[in-house]
């Protein structure tokens, strides 16, 4: 992408309203405009993150299993009234009547929906289990959403549901999730730690929270500091190893975790002093293993083995993609900006040309570009006519991992400098050298 | 995917409700579900066509130029008003009053929202031109919707605008999106005519809609015949090429097309007999120059060359993905099913195993499915214990392009059958020429 062609909108204050690090960087990069109060529109830089974020979350999931649907975001108040939940759920939920009178509401969260396409169509134990997942828009009419699309009223959410005949074999499907997040997280450049969670609306017996460690996080945590070395599910992990799966769970669940909410002091204390982590966190995933709580109500049973109806088990399982961007931020940045890792950076290099309209410079800038663009590299080309020290300043606050940058001096000896925008490290090679280095 | 682990709920039966083929066919695939009047789930099968339907309209999109970005759903009666809109759009517009009794709306269209971008923002022609789209959810509170998601409530649509200094450098934009628009429906095995349009509630001077011709189309159209062999503008269409475009959107507008509303019948009648083409016709698309409509009330200007404000002119450009699928079907299909073009197929090939649970063809399927598979070709395996010839039907119901039959006489041969779903045409063949065959 040639910059001189883009939209991406720098600002060059800092916003009044953020007042935390990934709002205030998210706002200054261009990445997303509020249009109202806790509703945001995606712009250019911010739709290529979470692409890339929404990418990485479906293979995991189809990885472990899931299979991708997509519900609306409107549902009628009639499902939520069959599982009760219409009139537990708040002010939170946003209600609409349509133009013939009926009862609306913009979904919060799909349980309902989805166990009514469950007993739609599944009659027998011989199609579980199953597991159906959707990315799509959520609405919260939280009274106070802030932090930008950390806590925003429209977001987007993965929401994942699993049926099972059994409360065994739910659990080796929440067990499927669980290794699925932790594997999500580690490709999105994060260190989650699962925590056991209260489960609030959802309900449920059997929960946890991925957590993850950010000095600006918005809750405190309490953890077993062993946790930051933990070895991730590799990618061979065979998910239909039920033993395999529970041995991964209980490595990671079996150490001290908790946040404040279920902190307990006394249980803690019982850790090594040494090895006691206490920390400020931020929630990017959310599951639960809730049993009956909705096929009961809702009537979503099967044929067992037995020729007998059963009532299924289900679990569900969330991650919020809108909230892991600036989750990933709060997590990886520094003074001058965001510093992306590479599995989501919007991307992969962006080529500084430092005095556009300089012939040598502009042909040696176009052949990187094009070098870089036919090997399927995602790259930025600052092609502006905007002044050298602006374009350090953009490319350092867009967090881009790798900056190439071509000055008339080095062009002149057939070279170019590749600066490293995480450690900050600097290399003078020749422009071949740069490319096989970005290409290989 | 395996078939046994996979969630494709076939009906036998035809449902009721459904008035057209398309919506018929796509219930029986288990494609979408409908969840309240209007309103549907897209099932697995159904969101693999929507996701191939959304790249290749973002391919051609990012071809032409245009960013992608991602509004919300909802926005704010208050931009609404300041267009005018917001009283003009009658029922069909959702409102909605969230818990600080704000009005809102369900977006049915995003002109306000994006021109409230665009002046944020862009100050200088020298950000010019910008076309900016998304892909993202509307919804039009219709009174009577129908015909399954070619008329639903909820629905997806990319719309993209174009915003420009003068009015010839917005035809430019136009002529863009208007090529990029042949190229998407042909890529998605379409042939649609552009047609002289009604403006409607969008309003403007100068628009086209998009029409494919089928026999079960909503609509009547009238053009000359020669529309069906005209050629598609190339991959390699230099969209910065104001004259090269213009002559093709010249040539694609020099004969005689329009729909029922704007039919002129002395005009068709000076065509010749035998070139006279009435039939049925969908629109797919929607094309419109509207000038400075939304960006003179709204203040969208910027300064030009000559140092002074002018206001930019607009134009918008409007692709239904969730009505194009039935579209497809509409225009592709046979007694049998759906017979899907390979652009958009939700897979490529289709392995029946004819006797699951037979050691030979178990072995024979599973080394096709893994030979296609790594050589990243999207294969359904019908591993299922359904007798052959209700996998038969499955098969050509889901309209996926190749079949490869694999049963215990000719897996004992060493071999296997291809079926090819359009034709009929079968071949029998060794299991590595099919592989060779299918991944070639």
């Amino acid at each position: 992408m040639r910059l001189s062609r883009y939209f991406m909108p720098i600002l060059k204050e800092n916003p009044k309203e953020a007042e935390i690090v990934s709002h205030r960087l998210m706002l200054r990069a261009g990445m997303i405009r509020q249009q109202s109060q806790g509703i945001y529109s995606w712009l250019p830089l911010g739709k290529r993150v979470l692409d890339k974020v929404n990418k990485i979350i479906r293979e995991e999931q189809n990885r472990a299993g899931a299979i991708e649907i997509l519900m609306p975001t409107l549902q009628s108040a009639e499902l939520w009234q069959e599982s009760g939940r219409y009139d537990d759920y708040g002010k939170e939920m946003l209600r609409i009547k349509d133009r013939q009178d009926r009862p609306m509401l913009y979904g919060p969260t799909n349980e309902e929906m989805v166990t009514d396409i469950f007993r739609s169509y599944v009659k027998s134990y011989k199609d579980l289990p199953l597991n159906l997942y959707h990315i799509q828009l959520k609405f919260r009419d939280e009274i106070r959403p802030r932090f930008g699309t950390m806590r925003s009223r429209e977001f987007m959410m993965k929401d994942a549901y699993s049926f099972d005949l059994t409360m065994e074999a739910a659990v080796h499907s929440y067990n499927k999730m669980f290794a699925a997040y932790l594997r999500t997280f580690d490709r999105l450049g994060l260190r989650a730690i699962p925590m056991r969670a209260d489960t609030g609306p959802i309900g449920g017996n059997h929960s946890h929270e991925f957590i993850i460690l950010a000095e600006t996080g918005e809750s405190e945590v309490f953890c077993h500091k062993d946790f930051v070395n933990f070895d991730i599910p590799g990618v061979d992990t065979d998910f239909d190893d039920v033993r395999g799966l529970q041995a991964i769970f209980d490595k990671w669940t079996s150490l001290y975790a908790a946040t404040s909410e279920m902190h307990d002091e006394a249980a803690f204390a019982a850790v090594p002093e040494g090895e006691r982590l206490s920390a400020r966190g931020i929630e990017v995933g959310h599951i639960f293993y809730f049993g009956t709580k909705y096929s009961e109500p809702m009537g979503a049973k099967v044929q067992g083995p037995d020729g007998k109806e059963h009532t299924v088990h289900m679990g569900s399982y969330g991650i919020g993609p809108t909230r892991l961007v600036p989750a990933i931020i709060e997590a990886s940045h520094d003074d001058t900006g965001i510093i992306w890792p590479a599995s989501v950076a919007p991307f992969d290099a962006v080529v500084i040309n430092m005095k556009a309209g300089d012939t040598a410079c502009d042909a040696t800038c176009d052949a990187i570009y094009a070098a870089l663009s036919n090997a399927g590299t995602d790259v930025l080309l600052d092609d502006t006519d905007d002044r050298a020290g602006t374009k350090f300043a953009t490319a350092d606050l867009i967090g881009v991992p790798v900056q190439v940058i071509a000055g008339p001096r080095s062009v002149a000896n057939g070279e170019v400098e590749l600066k490293d925008r995480k450690t900050g490290a600097r290399e003078t090679m020749t422009v071949e050298a740069a490319i096989n280095k970005l290409v290989g």
